[in-house]
């Protein structure tokens, strides 16, 4: 198991779906930084499901246990939990010994040997709420930093029909950072795209990043590539999404995502079951039509974590 | 910077393009694995320019400085260094003041205050040949385990009209694991496809990854992307690309990565100077007029040393 | 701040002796180990003051938030938290802007700036409560193992002098672990005693620990020192205390630690202030008279951590 | 194994006593430090036997192969190798199936199922050496900061005395660092003594580590071990060891070492070999009769690294 990130803002994750509570732990955060229990909520709210999305919703209600002293950051772990309180766990008792398609549960069987099968555990889009709550952290030292992280579907879908017919759709999430120094970045594995591309795959049903150009590049010739510098150290084109030698250039940090559609729909499909069987099903529960909505809060917020942590790594780049 | 990968399986990598030598040095591998000298030249000769790359070739001969004893590893660092022998550092004189585009050369001097501008230095594409010597060692592992880690280049170009034109170009290339077990990978954050996407795209001039279906998923409902089971733990299709929540499934692991066209063409261009200005150039020098043929084994290096070290990892999954 | 502990085993810990909660987060603990209340309360219950000891006295109820289901560790994070209940936050105003001799209340300032005064913030004795309550989950791993780690007290004191004096009292433990297998250690730089001294030296007041003759062998001769082997993998001393070139030997594994007086004393004494001054205090509030008792269950801990993250780290010694 | 050491100013060392080279990577030095061969030159000397010791005495002739470009660093990677030239392996020839008594050899191959046995392989006093070509790097920042590390040896013992016995002596290392501004030490777990244990015991035949008053602390009273204020921050006592909380106190940081007497005595002993039986051994080579004077550069290397990492992480404690 992994659930740590950075390297000097490092954030620990924890909870399942229908545990007792999500949260995060904050280590490495510098300390004499202003932080309020509404920096948190705020981009817990933007999570949240809208009217018809179809999922589960909760207040989320941010708690911080330590780290925050008279308004400010101490220096000491910042740790931040949200209680579960709606959970429904009987709406997966007849999934125990069933691999719901395209969820980790058989992948989740075969590498720890059990699982928590109530709303998939650990491996529940609701672990993002960790992800959110810690990188309202990051954004207030980007903030501070007047840098800005902000993401928004490029895609679109007809939710109604999708829920009539029982389906569900996925999209593409592009996320735009402005204003970043140039210089942001640790070649040679540590490259600024290299990390962000770790930090939003991470996110469930990810499966694919490209930065700039992406795989447009394929079709380019150098000649056209090639990003046309004017003077003052501007650019007219942005091919490169804002990073060259997986360092950032000043320019705008550009790239794209993209996120698979739901898995869990209603309409009937056949699953493996844990004998080894097939069987069909229809999973009801509460579940997200297009997490594409809800995803773009948590892009920014890993987009944050990674630029927050390179901020402070970059103090250490010069002697 | 960060020059070191890896959790259990590290690897650091060193070396500038026109310094003394280039090398890794690798952090725990197992002891009693058998390895030669010939394991790391085969995979170096695959990384060598073909006839007709127009770029710098070097014998590459790697040396083993630690590590071994006896045809077999001992636990401790396994040290490999290849000398640079063919170095031309005299064409790179007339762009010490110059950034080129497409290149890290402004964005290491807004990083470090200072760089090595001799054929790239620490950012040169050479740098790839201690991924290369590294990843040969995680492949011994990995065909222990019966794994096997494949790519190839999915577009082609037609090399001598570029060359004519003193153009470039980039394209794809698609990684295949056939026989990883299911179970690899650790989430939350060190995913299988997050590792994956981060080793890939830490290798020069990679601009994007998609896993399985990828970037065609934002098109499909999930009835379509939900791949199907059959019994025995098997699918008749692999949209997910032989990951769920960020562990393998068991079935083949299957990414594409997008390389940008090399950035150093010989058509005129314009390029920033150190001094603020613009200033049209020529780059001449030892090239490779496309990247793609060369990037194969590099990437292949990579994906081993992602799976070696899963593989490791993965010991400590259950009580 | 560095408040993450262990390679794959890890401990996150968090709290303020004032704030909210104290608690820690363990990622990479395997999937299937038995995990109950009970266990950690056991262990909670050893470290709380005694009868007399002094020092302010709570319940310390432990909550799991995360990773445990039907008994046993999914693999994913287990959080722990306590509240703090029993906080008297006034008995410290009186100290804000005054450094008191022995704390770290002036390095505190010096390195953040800023710090939480009440009753010591996040450098609190209370801070060890995370350290046992992670460790109980590491015993029993080692359990498991057939493996036992047992501190005691080799000073001991007249508390009710003391107390009559103002005054304070430090102390030696010593700590054995029996049935340690041989091969635990990674060097060069994670010796196993090399993590331990870390490991120990870590606990607020401890100032030294010594390993088998440990400051002995100062005077002792190469033919004195070295243990004396038997048949049968066996020695008849134990000068090494279980432990050479950074590895288990399969004897006991014997170290010492030493702990500073309480620095907290009623007697009046000298202190530093906030604006450069030095003035008399006499420190009220609760303290432990003598801190040696309540540290034997915190130094079982942290041994047992070091030793549960090595057994996990030696699957990967070997091919 | 592990053989990487700090968090951002990080260390990875290789090489065995009879392979081809010893050497170092430094990972995470900032770009722009003034470093010639000349500054490890120096500090490698200092370690070379002197006339009496018994030891083998190489050149020990360090090259840099990495990281440094035009007398300064680059930011990437310094890589150091000192080849072996000086080795009698065949000296080892009659102690490959026998555990040489405080020896590593036992050890290892319960770990590793394997072993180089010409010197004691990876586990060879030689490997000091790593440690001190890096330590130089280290102390070039320090130095920059004003900051100096000096040990010596508080023990001495009559080295001809020895000889003629056939035996061997362990002493007493003290180091003092003077100038190390208040801040360095990052609580809970990497705190300034934790950490400076942990560098020192990695040194093999160190058994023990003291701060400040140390053990002696054992019998003092609070009143005593408080150390004095005076006015200007000053201290009139240094009990502390210049470390309160894990973080310095702008103080001299002092702490003393144990080390055992060199294992490898010609006096017959008792030998545990492979197939379980015990053997009278006589060990020839060239030995260290006493470590002691060899050692004092390879603490004052150690600590550095740990300084010098820290320095660079406290340019992150504020926001």
């Amino acid at each position: 198991m992994s659930n740590i990130f950075g390297t000097i803002f490092r954030v620990t994750t924890f909870g399942e779906s229908h545990g007792p509570a999500m949260g995060c732990v904050i280590d490495g955060c510098p300390a004499g930084l202003e932080l309020s229990l509404s920096d948190i909520e705020s981009e817990l709210t933007r999570r949240r499901p809208g009217g018809n999305s179809g999922s589960r919703d909760e207040s989320d209600t941010p708690e911080i246990l330590s780290g925050v002293f008279e308004g400010k950051t101490l220096g000491s772990p910042i740790t931040i939990i949200v209680r579960n309180t709606n959970q429904n766990s009987s709406d997966y008792d007849h999934l125990k010994d069933i691999y719901r398609p395209g969820h980790a549960d058989y992948t989740w069987d075969a590498k720890y040997g059990f699982r928590d099968h109530r709303g998939g555990g650990r491996s529940s889009g609701r672990e993002t709420l960790c992800r959110v709550a810690a990188g309202a952290v990051a954004k207030k030292i980007l903030a501070l930093n007047g840098i800005n992280v902000s993401a928004k579907a490029l895609t679109s879908c007809d939710i109604e029909k999708l829920r009539a017919e029982g389906d569900s759709a996925g999209g593409i999430i592009e996320c735009t950072v402005t204003n970043a120094p140039a210089g942001l970045g640790e070649p040679v594995f540590d490259k600024l795209d290299a990390r962000l591309a770790a930090a939003v795959i991470s996110i469930g049903a990810c499966k694919g990043i490209e930065f700039g150009a992406g795989f447009a590049a394929a079709e380019m010739k150098g000649s056209e590539n090639n990003d046309k510098p004017c003077v003052n150290e501007k650019f007219t084109t942005n091919n490169c999404g804002g990073i060259l030698g997986g360092i950032s250039t000043g320019q705008d940090i550009v790239f794209r995502a993209v996120f698979k559609p739901t898995p869990s729909i209603s309409k009937p499909q056949k699953a493996l079951t844990k004998d080894g069987n097939v069987k069909e099903i229809e999973i009801k529960g509460r579940h997200d039509i297009c997490i594409v909505p809800r995803a773009v809060p948590v892009v920014e917020a890993m987009t944050s974590l990674v630029l927050a942590d390179f901020l402070l790594l970059s103090r250490s780049s010069k002697i």
